[in-house]
């Protein structure tokens, strides 16, 4: 059964394959929330069955359950009264044990059949999943639909192609014949075994959490591992209903279903920590904070740690032909779901003496001030706002919005807005603020959500120097910069490589630094404090799993 | 320059690639050090060579010397008398950086230019090296030039060819083309750059100081890492030369030498831990004790850090049909190089009632007395004896083989044997001991050196047990198992695939569970606490660099 699910998705995993080795664009999932990609009745059902999800037990039924837990609410300001199966990791861990020694003998071809039928799957319930996402995230529907659903199983089916690039590179089998001189020659029969690491553990985060979470869970899962999955206790509806589906593949094709388990919990408690240095886990990928992910980098030592934790990400201005087109993109890229993306730009750099552009020489101000119009003007019309904007997904961004209004002169303030649909919704704009070269104490950190700075400096060259110190020293996953001069574009090119950031050069239409395409945008480069590893890469599967051989003379 | 060589060695690296692929035998270095592969004049050149170098400072011109250190003795009996650069690294490692910042813009055809060419002139000096890891290791002069030479380039050479199969699997452009619906398509064109981690570090040991530390070296120096050599104390002259060789090619090529280069240190300092922990070092390879691999593992959190460590090697006697073939390759591989490697098999499970065989049932006793004839009757002629045995690398393994005898009754005892050329040679027979399965407490953990034990079992079951748990919890890296019946071959190779073993089954010729074949043979599996890597899969590879990406619109 699970084999069949191999043989029908060839074409897809060949495509996929074929994608990451060209890196052009592709996908075999649409991004379009419409009726014709998903059905007249998509978006319907899907809406039908979120509701019905909400204020009841999630079905799911685990070994190991004690209790419920789980106190989800939107940022468009509603409980979700959804609970899910609180854990005893004693007698889960075993069962999950059980199911993995199978698993483990299944095979390379079952491994990657299930991982693919699920994605298939999971791109079914796009819909579903864009509620689900929104309503725990913050995201605005349109963003929750792609980021959650489509753009999700695109980094899930990239992991997939690298996993099983990797593990069907290794031969199931070898001859070996060593020629000796007049005698017969020694000859040999070798067998080559995947083994899997054992059970994976995906940490999810509050404001992605299916697409950070896809790559490492199907990575994983592909390699032979089976999965425990601990969301976010702010994000654990989406990631519910993934290893819902996952199960349900895994049952039809007659495995064990707890090959996938879900670890929901509440804030604060130490299930994290408990479950991280648990011996059994042997692989895990981590989305979050810097201070919870170098903690699992130092402690769990039994695993391999694939984590992606905070930065600063910094934008280039040097100068531009295409003001208006700069200034769009920017404005947009800091409105996006409020800034709280692991890739928005939060510091802008801009020489002291201003900048040239096709329009004529601008002052620093001049440049600040357009960046500000930028952003009121994007979103002076509430009912387009709150379709950028989102809400915000946690009090803590709100308070961070209110402490940073002191950290220099205000460019323009952030602002409460009313979502026409969700009274009570936190939609905020940005906060952008003037801030000095010399000011880095201030600068110098993830602020994450909706809070940016532009700042002065001596030239363009001082700029380059400390966009890269910061993503050596505090991590960056994107750079952008605007130049009109080669050279200065090179000289970026070099600082952005040496210091492990993906740069966007010159962006001034429909695409945007925040934005990682799969297949062909490498997420995070692993080289920078940033992220330890990059989605997605060989070496982020290629550690999952190891080879055995055995050899025996023919 | 440098691009001539990679253009030069071409067929080599394709053959070397396919190698990996279809893992049979295949080598482009003769491991036979006869005249017709290396010339007439080789070794009396290679060994002039040798004897020039000793009693003399190694002509080795770095930045930072401070002084001389090095006190290496031939296990043979005479101090080399070679001294080598002391180094301050305070004013090593900045020019080692300067040299890296180079090297990095080098790019990937000429890291693997200089790489192959190395590995070339290394592998003309085959027989100065095989004089110079004798009179370090203690090994017997074929096997110092096999291991040391010919092999230890091959172990090299595979390492060279996964490390330019992951680079070159990066596309250096892409071109990303998104419809947009009846609007025009959104195009960019993407840049990759693979990008080095910056400065490798590779800590040899004693006993295969080229073949252990080559597959780190030629790694880290294929993807753009500059490298740091640390031989151990004991052994440090065929890195001294590796070192040399990869200088001058270096050099000749117009590029900084100091991207490889030597410390050297004297036994019972901590240059070794000062320089694992420098921030500057990104990479780490080691061979050596399990304690110090497993302090750098949770110390050195700056590093990628890969391991060998030590492990617990078992043999599995179930039955045979050609009870000679069995002791005869049984008691070669305890006395090889008396037992010094890693792969050498330590802890042979018999039943204690037991076995069968074409010569009809044998007692336990008479399996354990079998062996014990078989490395007598091996060893009985002194001038053969001594090219098996080599000599005992270190006084610690003489202790140990003291210590060891209280640990059972004993077999064969240990003695000394004269070496007809070498007065003052450690030459020493293998201690074969008997113990019982509930003396796991004298068995169970790792004797290096030439000491063995013949283990009672209840049966071959608890023999399969025994041996797979104790490689999940030492470490093992080779497993060997002797069995007339297919339904116990299958348990044995479930059980070294669970517990990430090699498993080499009924050798009875000229096959040893020792030996490890470059290109074919996966060197330990990364799975067992013997090592957390392997020599040499993709994993110990990809993770030595990164990928930089820039986009922009075309």
């Amino acid at each position: 059964m699970p084999e069949n699910f191999f043989a029908r998705h060839q074409p897809l995993l060949k495509q996929a394959v074929a994608a990451i080795q060209t890196r052009g664009y592709w996908s075999p999932f649409s991004e379009m929330p419409s009726p014709k990609a998903y059905g007249e009745t998509a978006n319907d059902e899907g809406k039908k069955a979120f509701d019905a999800l909400l204020h009841k037990p999630f079905p799911l039924d685990q070994p190991g359950t004690t209790g419920k837990t789980g106190r989800e609410e939107s940022p468009f300001g509603f409980e979700l009264g959804i609970t899910y199966p609180k854990v005893n990791l004693d007698d889960l861990i075993p069962a999950v044990q059980r199911a993995e020694a199978a698993w483990r003998n299944a095979g390379p071809e079952t491994w990657t059949g299930i991982a693919l039928e699920s994605l298939v799957r999971l791109n079914k319930k796009s819909f579903e999943m864009a509620y689900a996402v929104m309503h725990t995230t913050g995201q605005a529907f349109m963003m929750a639909f792609q980021a959650g659903g489509p753009h999700a199983q695109d980094r899930g089916l990239e992991a997939v192609a690298y996993a099983w690039s990797e593990i069907s590179r290794v031969p199931k089998t070898a001859r070996w014949e060593k020629p000796q001189d007049k005698n017969e020659p020694l000859r040999m029969e070798k067998h080559y075994r995947v083994v899997p690491r054992g059970i994976a553990l995906v940490i999810g985060c509050c404001t992605f959490p299916t697409w950070n979470s896809y790559p490492g869970l199907f990575a994983s899962l592909t390699t032979g591992n089976a999965v425990i999955v601990k969301p976010h206790p702010g994000a654990i509806l989406s990631l519910a209903i993934t290893v819902q589906v996952i199960r349900g593949v895994l049952a039809e094709a007659g495995l064990d279903p707890n090959i996938v388990t879900l670890v929901a919990h509440e804030k604060g408690d130490d299930v994290a920590q408990k479950l991280a240095l648990r011996p059994e886990i042997k692989i895990i990928d981590f989305t979050g904070s810097s201070r919870n992910g170098e903690w699992l980098e130092r402690n769990a030592h039994q695993a391999q740690v694939f984590t992606e934790k905070a930065g600063v990400n910094p934008i280039i201005i040097d100068s531009t032909n295409d003001l208006k087109g700069m200034v769009r993109n920017i404005a947009f890229s800091l409105s996006l779901y409020s800034g709280q993306m692991c890739t928005a730009p939060q510091n802008i750099y801009v020489p002291q003496s201003g900048i040239d552009t096709a329009e004529g020489h601008l002052s620093f101000d001049q440049v600040a001030n357009a960046i500000g119009e930028g952003i009121s003007k994007l979103l002076s019309d509430t009912g387009r706002a709150v379709e950028v904007l989102g809400a915000i997904q946690n009090e803590d961004i709100l308070h961070r919005i209110e402490q940073a209004r002191g950290l220099g002169e205000i460019v323009v303030d952030s602002k409460q807005l009313p979502h026409p649909q969700f009274e009570k919704a936190r939609v905020y704009t940005p906060l952008l603020l003037k801030a000095t070269a010399g000011d880095e104490a201030k600068f110098m950190r993830e602020l994450f959500g909706p809070i940016a700075f532009v700042v002065a400096t001596q030239n363009t060259a001082q700029s380059i120097e400390i966009a890269k110190r910061a993503a050596l020293e505090h991590g960056a996953i994107t750079m952008s910069v605007y130049s009109t001069d080669n050279k200065v574009l090179n000289k970026v090119r070099d600082a952005a490589a040496e210091s492990g950031v993906s740069l966007s050069c010159n962006l001034t239409g429909g695409v945007f630094v925040n934005q990682s395409a799969a297949y062909s945008d490498f997420h995070a480069s692993g080289a920078n404090p940033a992220a330890n590893s990059s989605l997605t890469d060989t070496a982020f599967v290629a550690n999952r799993f190891r080879v055995a051989q055995s050899r025996a003379h023919v």
